[in-house]
């Protein structure tokens, strides 16, 4: 394949026998050309498969096809997944992406931020948080466009976010050891104060409860892999019979394994341990995995915030994405 | 802040008492316009914080101001930094960002998505591959635009390709527990046919050479964690006396961490170990760190890659990003 210089709308018009002006006009089905003509420079048009000058079509139609991003600390672990989910998907949608990272909260960049996404006429506006525990001032009114929040929490109820369903995933895990036979389970997570901790507790316990249980034990720590260690640790040394753990992330399940393989208790067989987060999956390939997890798909996200920007739903609020579960050897 | 509608040429010109021909004319420098008008324009221009549409100013220049974004299997550990670094640079040089993925060798997909690329007047390309394993044919000649490759492979020796420095990675390693006082260096990696793993004993030999000093040994395997520690007690069991391990990546590194506890010695009194990758920077905080590493820094090799589409050098060629040494507690 050699480069093709692109046909223009003068070779239409010159195959088509009409001036620029009456081909542009036809082919935006303008009433003042004559359907005769329309149909005639239409088929041109096809036939030397004329494709209109984007640049042109923007001007024309105020509408740059591009969607403003702004991001805090992007290339952290968990915000990466939902912009790179964001960002396929706008590309899968031709829509281009314009990302500012590191101005949500800096407010004199920020200013500076929203007025070049303003300047650069984008479609509209996907702001991108670090998760739960940073509230994200709204900056919806300051955009004449659609603004989406994800992964965030921002201040105004009415604003669009998109966040991941840590009561979901809570209650898949939780049903998922209650259908493998498992009764005597405990919840090992980090601090209660983390919104993300008492949610994904309140949909295990939801779980159990449907089959009239409830948890064993629940002790709070931190996200450490010694924590999983140490929760075992002290579940077994106080005499607490379990036979499955669910775990706040797949970093404790990892002290978790460890902690059972230490006192000689066999996984899955002993006892069944789930996490959250599936960073097997992302660390290593799938020969490598050790753990059952839940993975919040957090690329699913960055993708329905991003579709959400391209077609605004009517009603705003908080939306939740679903978790999948991830079957791995220790379940 | 309220929403503010922009202000526009037609209010320039109506406030600086001309035509807006004159005051577009005035605001691009023509000379058809007096120095005593172009000053009032301008004067008016910058009063009223008119700031030129950008889509009219694309329409104008025939630039885009987006860059095009190839990817192959974007979302995978490695490529993801890469297409990061690529997007968050170019948002800060103000240009959007249209991803294609996963139609980098899909014939059919490919020369359609070169076809909308071309379509969208983009102003330069970004190929974005999956290492060195495969080869991407080159595409460079297929557009009139700059086309840069990152993370890749081309087919042809004169296109800008900007990967990992592999042989510097291993020099930096090597050199580090040199200048730590070690003497008998062991390099335990994956597949010798891997060209990361030829590069990075390369470079470790290099910086061993300069000390009148070689490896005690070379063992060649996979890249994962049970390799590395098969590998320890391999060189032990045989009598190998050693005094640092320079792994292929740190998932071998964390096996060999295994392995050496296993055996009573300690880290890095006894042995001191680096890995290559610095993935504990991905899953967890720094506090977690186990291992010395190099980090790629593949980051940079997206933002490098960025800057030579916005502004390319003059000659192609393959292009380095220099690795960074890491410390952690093993070493």
């Amino acid at each position: 394949m050699v480069t093709q210089r692109a046909v223009r709308l003068s070779d239409v018009a010159a195959v088509a026998g009409v001036s620029k002006a009456t081909a542009s006009k036809a082919l935006n089905g303008s009433p003042l050309v004559s359907a005769a003509t329309m149909a005639r420079v239409r088929e041109v048009a096809d036939r030397l498969d004329f494709r209109p000058n984007a640049l042109a079509q923007s001007f024309a139609s105020g509408r740059s096809r591009t969607v403003g991003l702004l991001t805090h600390r992007a290339t952290a672990t968990f915000s990466r997944a939902v912009v790179m989910g964001a960002i396929l998907e706008l590309g899968r949608r031709e829509r281009a992406a314009l990302v500012f990272d590191g101005r949500i909260n800096a407010h004199h960049e920020m200013s500076e931020s929203i007025r070049t996404l303003q300047d650069r006429r984008i479609d509209g506006l996907l702001v991108v948080g670090a998760g739960y525990g940073r509230v994200t001032p709204s900056i919806t009114h300051q955009f004449e466009v659609p603004v989406t929040y994800a992964f965030a929490a921002s201040d105004n109820p009415d604003d669009s976010v998109f966040v991941p369903d840590n009561e979901e995933a809570g209650y898949l895990a939780a049903r998922h050891l209650v259908e493998g036979g498992r009764t005597r389970i405990a919840y090992v997570s980090a601090d209660r104060d983390d919104l993300a901790v008492r949610r994904r507790e309140k949909g295990m316990r939801r779980a159990l409860e449907e089959s009239g249980l409830e948890p064993v034990a629940a002790l709070y720590g931190s996200w450490r892999q010694e924590w999983g260690e140490q929760a075992v640790a002290r579940l077994l040394d106080s005499g607490t019979a379990l036979d499955a753990v669910f775990c706040g992330n797949d970093h404790m399940g990892f002290g978790v394994l460890d902690a059972l393989a230490a006192r000689g208790l066999r996984v899955p067989d002993d006892v069944a341990v789930v996490g959250v987060d599936n960073w097997e999956e992302v660390i290593v390939d799938q020969k490598l995995r050790r753990l059952t997890t839940i993975d919040l798909d957090l690329i699913r996200v960055g993708a329905v915030a991003a579709d959400n920007v391209i077609e605004p739903s009517s009603d705003g609020g908080e939306r939740f994405v679903e978790p999948k579960l991830i079957r791995g050897p220790s379940s």
